[in-house]
């Protein structure tokens, strides 16, 4: 069988063993209903609530203020229509940027259907957003700024601490939501600290299940459910808890190990990387040095992403186009950057995670100079 | 160790060994992220296909009309909420029945919060809906109609393909959407015959995995959906696919068996566990003849429900009170069908499984002639 490199961690990551074997104990020994009033619901309720324990352990944050969900996405549609519904008397501007994942972009677009100002922050060229672009929209009439902590194609790490203070200083009454789907067990995080009302995660990107996300709502801080029914998660996110996933979950965190070392030695890999892509003299570097060293965007000058991507896939080398979810439109993202289309066009996102090795890059490497070889070749 | 005897199946069942082996298969094997424009994307996809074409043999109807989503609940939110946002310029009423779930009931609260007008249709003695109330309370106006084909606390039998020729006649701009959570995989179930616009169903209760559900929505039929983003199946859930659960599910599924004849042999263990309780003397039966026999519902005068359950409990017996949301309230599914007062506070909910037997109920009686001679020695 063919050795497989897969560099494609921000899209989704092969669950880990502690994740599996977890996942399989509370199918096998723990199936009881949580809410069911003897000792089989108690026993899975306990397990819900020791993984809430160990995400706030990571989050830095009361465990009151972790609910679960079924996907990060559910987790950004609920902190956002949730704030926007119960805030929405106090005013009708919502700040976000234009760099944002699907999940919110889309979302704040039903929220401006409904009577919503959205104003969207551009990231300056290095794909930070500036917080002087944010002290001019925010208004007295700004009721919710969201601004996602990692950016999920170049890796660029947001102001959402001063974003945060910002807000204070302008006396809007806005809360601050903050989608960490990137950054969770990526980097350190305390969200006493980091100032937001909201935050979102998921568990697939850390060798987690597919299937499980988490809410943090900031103690005193009330939004609606989006999803209404037995009154699961304090009456946050009704219907029966997966159990298995969460339980997944825990196992995936309780594998991370420490978070700032981990971080040191992918920022050595990407170093790497960097360097390697950059002596074949066919790349470009879009992500800038300072951005989450667990995320590398270039870009392929000349080359088609997606005509790219299939010649490494058939090397064993997995990576992304620019964004998996605009098929064939280029990066959104990018473009916001102010690239040219030409590297818009372009861009792979090579996306790391603690089980990638130099080997990996060098696979890369390889697969990169034979697959612009092969496509030259075919173009004369 | 003691045997157990569980008969809560309405509340949640054991995963069985498919369910199972196809979870972790996806785990394993089959992790990518469907969105991915590579093989190991495409496999995951093709996993969550199989498992769409399985639902749709199961449900009669074809396989671009289901959706997965992460529980019957949400199921049941986004048929609701869905259906009334893109109808809300035709209409303001809603008719609903009063013995619905909560995560109907809750919902619609919601709509009538949000300016419609919902009517709940009272069951009679035997816990059905009449036909009648619905022809008299369908207007013009009416943009939704939404009934369930099983009740969960009784187990009766709504008259759904009734309603759905009730709103043909009536010219109504209304959607029929059913909570089909207890009644998936239990009875035949022809979608196509039964005339409904929606519908929704959960694994958990047939022995799948907790946190994957089925949303049905008939071919040219547009409901907005619940949660955007990434636009995954087809734009009506946003978040990547739990593959694993969605796999779960189809495990479920194939080990059913024949539907028809499990029906038989559940009337036979149904008949048995009314017969072998009405002997005790100390029951009356609040299920209707001609319910679904994987419920039976039944009062034990002079004894709270929460009390007797925690006896069996602890002699291995698990039944539920009858309602578990309405923890301490009683059931107002009961209530709704004219109970006194009194055999509402003493109901249980007796649920099966096809993994039951007579020995449970044999174990049920046992228990619940010992619960009720310790208790009333402990008044004495």
């Amino acid at each position: 069988m063919q050795k497989i490199a897969y560099l494609d961690n921000s899209a989704t990551t092969k669950p880990c063993n502690t994740a599996i074997q977890n996942v399989n104990f509370a199918l096998l020994d723990t199936w009881g209903n949580p809410s069911s009033l003897y000792d089989m619901g108690f026993r899975a309720q306990m397990l819900v609530d020791d993984t809430r324990k160990v995400v706030a352990n990571l989050l830095k944050c009361r465990e009151d203020e972790i609910y679960f969900t079924g996907s990060g996405t559910e987790g950004n549609n609920t902190a956002l229509l949730g704030a926007a519904a119960a805030r929405k008397k106090r005013g009708k501007r919502i700040i976000t940027t234009a760099i944002e994942h699907p999940s919110v972009l889309e979302t704040v677009k039903r929220l401006e259907n409904d009577g919503f100002e959205v104003i969207y922050l551009k990231p300056q060229a290095n794909g930070v957003i500036s917080v002087d672009d944010l002290k001019n929209a925010i208004d007295k009439n700004t009721i919710l700024v969201s601004i996602m902590l990692v950016n999920n194609e170049t890796g660029a790490i947001q102001p959402v601490k001063e974003a945060s203070q910002i807000i204070k200083q302008s006396g809007a009454p806005a809360l601050l939501h903050c989608d960490g789907v990137q950054a969770f067990g990526k980097m350190p995080i305390n969200l006493s600290e980091l100032g937001v009302d909201l935050f979102t995660a998921s568990g697939h990107k850390i060798h987690g299940p597919k299937g499980v996300g988490v809410l943090y709502i900031k103690k005193g801080v009330a939004i609606k459910p989006l999803v209404t029914g037995g009154g699961q998660e304090k009456n946050m996110r009704s219907g029966t808890e997966s159990v298995p996933l969460i339980c997944g979950l825990k196992g995936a965190i309780d594998e991370l190990g420490a978070i700032n070392e981990n971080l040191k030695k992918q920022k050595d890999l990407w170093l790497y990387a960097k360097e390697v892509l950059l002596d074949t003299n066919l790349v470009t570097v879009n992500s800038s040095d300072d951005a989450l060293p667990y995320i590398l965007n270039v870009s392929v000058a000349g080359y088609r992403s997606e005509t790219l991507l299939h010649f490494l896939e058939a090397q064993g080398v997995y990576v992304s186009s620019g964004s998996a979810c605009a098929k064939g439109e280029g990066s959104y993202v990018l473009r916001e950057m102010g690239l040219s289309r030409q590297l818009v066009d372009s861009a792979l996102r090579i996306s790391f995670s603690r089980y990638n090795t130099r080997d990996d890059i060098d696979a890369l490497k390889s697969a990169l100079i034979s697959a612009t070889q092969k496509l030259r070749r075919s173009n004369q």
